[in-house]
């Protein structure tokens, strides 16, 4: 039996802790039988039952002719659970949910190694400890001390007990339905990597949501996202995205949080929708059970009341959506359709005159020529609401677009309700909560214009060779490797002498830049290493015999020159390595760009030539590069095909943790680094205090 | 008697169309009648009372002896209520209450003058028409169709009849109760202006919230608005931000929407608090009517979860907030009160061990060091949560710094709710909620730091003076009114012949810039009007013919030659006329600073150099004038001086509607205005369709 079936479809279930009032093992047998889930034994010292199941010592006293028990639900205290997993081992029990806390969490990173080396040894798969345990509503299976939450089609994965616990609470009363829900606490064996693997299966779950703190292994986890997402959408809180979100995620779960920007780039590089807590989550979930996936972003706003229909056009174009007029043949048709005292452009007002008749039609005219539309109504007590619900019920029937609602507000919009309910018309507190779910789900059709697969990182890792050199290289050194694996560089010199500097500048007939070459100077500007402008013999001399005297004792190894780039248009190319998801690749504009206005986009690495285009697309100063004021446009496609290269070098080359490339000059025609850095794992003397300056 | 006294303490009340059932003249007595305001009289054409409520056909058929009628409710057709209003007059009612539709909003902007015309005749004070009508929760007094709201501390104006209708339905809900309720509809004579006055004085009123599509007049909104916040915070839900928000607004009200931006600092300098909608709207209601006010912005977040913890304290940081590790000393106190599970960092997590003393007991604690907190509990279904509520309501009594509460979720939380509301405590229904309000109340507590007062428009208007031309000055003429004006500008010289360009050339012995000078060309650098780098006497020869070919026939005077200024910083600064505010003053980084990343700071004109210097520093860029990337810091009390004297001049002279400095030059010490073009709202030749450009 697998892992999977084992906590879902168990024919048995065990519970290992004490079975007195009050006590967690006793909670969680009423929550099995209160669930309907009757095949359970009650597992203690005293092999006490309760309230008809039978209690034993050990699952291996059980008849061979009693059904066998597939799953343990773990309670008891933690000095206990090894010896409870051995004893479901050698009962031939397949999975336990430990629900006990005090192991890695507090610091028992023993406890928890032993319970899993027990579990490996017999072969038993784990979730949790620390874990507000599962729920299969399906199979009327709540193995949880939480509350039983109405039957649906969203299945919920949460790394917090507490944080499942409250979507379980708050399900009901937000219209949410769940399939299965898992609490994997500290994840010492099965992950969210697992259940997002086995939900793709689960027929019976049409959404997943998961709150993350951490990933458990950010590759693996973006490929069974991505697999997942390619058959069903995937919406994902993530917490820890402020500085002391992160400090508490970190300290709260003994692992280190990745950087949130990191997270944002993996999880919509996989498809995954991430939303800002649990109130955007039960939108978004219930988005996705009840409506269909509009085509495109063109939104139509229906109302009967002139203020919230703005607000949500508001909250539409800021959530990307359009809002735009009808088309005039549209519009002739709504003329003809609705009183005068109509509103016919976007939003379109029914005002008072919106009746059940008036919301069908003007539903049925927009969907027309808009891919969605929200319909708002704001109720007065002395009119009968039901009518225009059914209204909108019957618009539903008659197209594949989504129509959301937002009937509004307190008791006397209450009789809308059920009839939108029954008609699986999904209804949202305001109209902007309504638009931005549309906005959500429409996003969610364009994923796959949106982002190229998951990064590639297939057969690269095993050829990968080490990197030529044993420390940091000089820049020399790694412009020239850099040159031999097709990333264009500056055309350039190295002079060891003052006499081969002044030939290297007679030689570019120009004005040249030169920078030193010492391994001992990381920072080359800080340490006066850098000359722009040289435009004569003695400038050059000059500029050597100063910088000759800048490195300690017998670091200097000569300089670089170069042709100066006039009027340069820069770009900065960063390769990094997050601790979740590995190599990272950066593109920004240079200098103030990047610093002051923090114009980068970060993918996982690699990335292909397609998707570093959409890198570059994305940066909020891409016009610079497309020629705005009266700059030339530059060479995008060069620019992207070096990204997309450098992308590629850490699963190439083993060692590589940082390559920063400041300034890449981008031309009309091409682009070439000017600078190159490069950071190795391996290297001692490798100053990780200086890496993120 | 006044009209607000008519408006909310009348002593009699004629309701003013049908009473057959059904009828809106019935309902509105129904209403009233419920809300257990008895003193009404029904006014109709055939006299006919109802439910006790005498009738008749005129209000001057009333008997002296009983008590007058200060206050008529409309809602009689459209084509009747001049007559009403002609009655009412007569009769000596103070005020009317025009709920009847069919008026400007519709283009019926002759009957709308018509009543108005009646209504000043008789000094009858209008609200309406078009609206939902006034409530006064604390006189019982619901002169309305819609719900009645509980009462409590939070008045609120409606622009929109509709959504005013969706507020009171949804306050009871929302745990908000209201003072007054204003729905102004057409607001053909009192208007929102009015109502903020008003609500300035009125005691049982603690905090005023406006809906508003668009202001009846910019600049006195913002004198009412600031005197009231001079006492009393106002919250402002403006719709109308996006292009078809703004469109639907438009269309609706029958007027210009201003600009969204220009709102957005209209309702900063005079201290409101603009929203988002309604949800944030009650939420940041409800934070001012319980919790006092936070003397700073450190937060601590005190959970018995981790991840909901976490979202709270990410939403704090993205809030402005700082969610800071507690001090050394703090650190040791908590770790002798609190179990070693807890998590000390903050968010402070309580764990399972979170009850009643350790709320009370860490509350306590973390606000003798942090400004606010907010207490986080998800409950599970087998805990009395009672206990937890009662903690943290025992910490509110001995601390003057708020605490808001977000105890979740569903059913299992419910037990809390009344313990927390009557200890005062408002709880909302996330802990993200929760910090958003406390960062809502934290700006408020700053206001004073952030905007010196609303701008000073007193007696300079009625001494302006006319602008010294008739049609658009060229740039000669304007930089020299500038100069007059103390304004500084470039040292330039106008040369009109070739021969004066060179000698001008050879004065500055540098590089020189050159642009032409000609009333045809606006445009000058798209035209070839603008040469920049002439570095030789033949190079300005050569630019002075080439110019005197650009310009049609005859409007060539000349070229202006300045000194070419080397790798300048530049700043833009500019004045434009907004429909709603009138006079208003911009400062942007210079280029693609502005035109590309929109870094632009606007406040509605005069402002003194304090605001100006708060602008600046506003701008995302300013670290560029800082001295940012081995740049010389730049003159900002200069650049501020410039922007307060711009900001000046529209008030001290008639028919300035448009300036622009572009580029203003800055150097360590001053600045200058390196161009400026001026358009006049008399200028015949005023191409206004190029203005926006």
């Amino acid at each position: 039996m697998s892992w999977y079936d084992a906590l879902f479809h168990p024919q048995r279930v065990a519970v290992a802790g004490s079975v007195g009032e009050g006590k967690i093992g006793r909670v969680l047998i009423d929550s099995l039988l209160d669930g309907g889930f009757a095949n359970a034994v009650a597992l203690n010292p005293r092999g006490e039952g309760v309230r008809g199941v039978p209690g034993v010592r050990s699952l291996t006293e059980l008849s061979k002719s009693d059904s066998p028990v597939d799953l343990t639900i773990v309670a008891s205290p933690a000095a206990t659970v090894a010896d409870v997993i051995e004893d479901a081992g050698r009962a031939g029990v397949n999975a336990a949910v430990i629900i006990t806390a005090g192991f890695s969490e507090i610091g028992n990173t023993q406890g928890e190694a032993e319970i899993l080396e027990t579990a490996r040894r017999w072969g038993v798969r784990l979730v949790g400890p620390n874990c507000a345990g599962i729920v299969d509503t399906h199979r009327g299976l709540f193995a949880t001390l939480e509350t039983h939450p109405p039957s649906g089609r969203v299945s919920f994965v949460s790394q917090s007990g507490a944080l499942g616990g409250a979507v379980l609470s708050w399900a009901e009363e937000q219209g949410v339905g769940i399939s299965k829900f898992v609490s994997y606490g500290n994840g010492v064996d099965l992950t969210e990597i697992d259940f997002l693997e086995a939900l793709r299966e689960d027929n019976e779950t049409r959404v997943v949501a998961l709150y993350l703190e951490t990933v458990s292994d950010g590759r693996r986890f973006m490929e069974a996202a991505a697999r997942l997402t390619s058959v069903k959408p995937l919406v994902v809180i993530k917490s820890g995205r402020s500085q002391s979100g992160g400090r508490a995620t970190q300290s709260h779960t003994g692992s280190l949080a990745g950087a949130d920007a990191v997270y944002d780039a993996a999880l919509a590089q996989c498809g995954a929708i991430r939303v800002s807590g649990i109130e955007e989550m039960f939108d978004v979930c219930r988005g996705f059970v009840h409506l269909p996936i509009p085509r495109g972003r063109r939104v139509a706003i229906v109302t009967n009341s002139g203020g919230p229909g703005v607000l949500a056009a508001d909250a539409g174009e800021a959530a990307g959506l359009s809002v735009d007029p009808p088309s005039p043949a549209l519009l002739t048709r709504l003329r003809g359709q609705l009183p005068s005292v109509c509103s016919f452009s976007n939003p379109f007002d029914l005002t008072v005159q919106g009746g059940e008749t008036e919301y069908r039609d003007t539903l049925e005219a927009v969907l027309s020529e808009y891919d969605a539309a929200v319909a708002i109504n704001v109720n007065t007590p002395y009119l009968d609401v039901a009518p225009l619900a059914r209204g909108v019920v019957a618009a539903t029937q008659n197209t594949e677009k989504p129509i959301a609602t937002s009937f509004i507000a307190g008791r006397p919009a209450c009789a809308a309700l059920p009839v939108l309910a029954d008609g699986g018309v999904p209804n949202f507190s305001t109209g902007e909560r309504a638009v931005r779910v549309l906005s959500r789900l429409a996003e969610w059709g364009q994923k796959d214009e949106q982002h190229a697969q998951v990064p590639w990182m297939g057969a690269a890792t095993r050829k990968s060779k080490p990197l030529p050199w044993g420390r940091t290289p000089v820049e020399p050194e790694a412009m020239s490797w850099l040159q031999s694996l097709d990333v264009p560089v500056i055309e350039h010199v190295v002079a060891r002498s003052a006499e081969e500097a002044v030939d290297a500048y007679r030689a570019f007939k120009a004005p040249v830049a030169m920078k030193i070459v010492s391994p001992a100077i990381l920072h080359k500007t800080e340490f006066g290493g850098v000359a722009l402008g040289l435009s004569s013999e003695a400038a050059v001399l000059d500029s050597f015999h100063r910088m000759a005297t800048v490195a300690p004792d017998d670091t200097f190894e000569g300089v670089i020159v170069s042709q100066l780039i006039e009027d340069p248009i820069e770009a900065i190319v960063g390769l990094s390595t997050d601790a979740q998801f590995g190599p990272v690749i950066a593109v920004g504009l240079g200098g103030i760009f990047t610093e002051i206005f923090h114009d980068i986009v970060l993918r996982v690495a690699p990335v292909s030539e397609e998707e570093a285009r959409r890198m570059i697309n994305r940066l909020h100063g891409v016009a610079l590069l497309r020629g705005a004021r009266g700059n030339a446009s530059r060479d995008l496609s060069a620019l992207a095909q070096l990204l997309a290269r450098i992308s590629r070098l850490p699963f190439e080359f083993t060692g590589l943790i940082e390559l920063d490339l400041n300034p890449v000059f981008l031309f009309e025609r091409g682009c070439v680094a000017g600078d190159a850095r490069i950071i190795l794992a391996s290297d001692p003397t490798d100053p990780t205090d200086q890496r993120s300056d």
